[in-house]
């Protein structure tokens, strides 16, 4: 069967819980996840990922140790391995994320927040 | 030094010739691509590599052998290894791809409209 086109909204409206990642698709061995964000999460760092994350609606704040990035709708943010961030957001946001199939949304960090098994949608 | 966000628009501004990617970054063994299309490009696929299409601008039809999908913003399509397919636009649109660095833009197919060493923006 040929592919059919993913419609983002219709995925996003599947869910309501925060920073609970649901993957969407499968390219390269890699992950395409959405997640709706709010508030701050934990400090972090995958060792050998490096992470696309765009905005499809709110305002991302990536925090890094010596700055913070605003990340906006029609904007790209790469986060290359190794790199420790901390992912924040003032209102709700809605973001999509491309990362190795093998990355950990906590990264090194065992936390509560850590999940894993993540739903298709 | 941490990563600053991509702003698309202002990527799409710096070039106006059609079906002629440029990179604009990489992750994973992968690069991420923009390019304006419109008209009709070649049939091809890619042995060994997913392509990822997403629209900025416009809609993009992409043909397969049994349909054709339009995709929209907002949207993404995702197009396995060895699907055969062909992008085509009816006015000028604006595409973000992400595939593997082996990918040629032609696939299996030595064409005119192949482009190698694709510039970084």
């Amino acid at each position: 069967m040929t592919p059919t086109a993913i419609t983002l909204a219709d995925k996003f409206a599947q869910f309501h819980d925060l920073w609970h990642p649901r993957i969407i698709g499968e390219l390269n061995e890699q992950h395409v996840k959405i997640a709706k964000v709010q508030g701050e999460f934990i400090w972090h760092r995958h060792a050998a990922e490096d992470e696309l994350f765009m905005v499809v609606q709110g305002t991302l704040l990536m925090d890094f140790r010596d700055r913070t990035e605003a990340v906006r709708p029609g904007q790209l943010l790469l986060v290359p391995r190794g790199t420790e961030h901390r992912p924040r957001a003032e209102a709700e946001t809605w973001i999509l994320m491309i990362e190795p199939k093998t990355t950990r949304n906590t990264g090194e960090v065992e936390s509560e927040r850590t999940h894993r098994d993540l739903e298709m949608l």
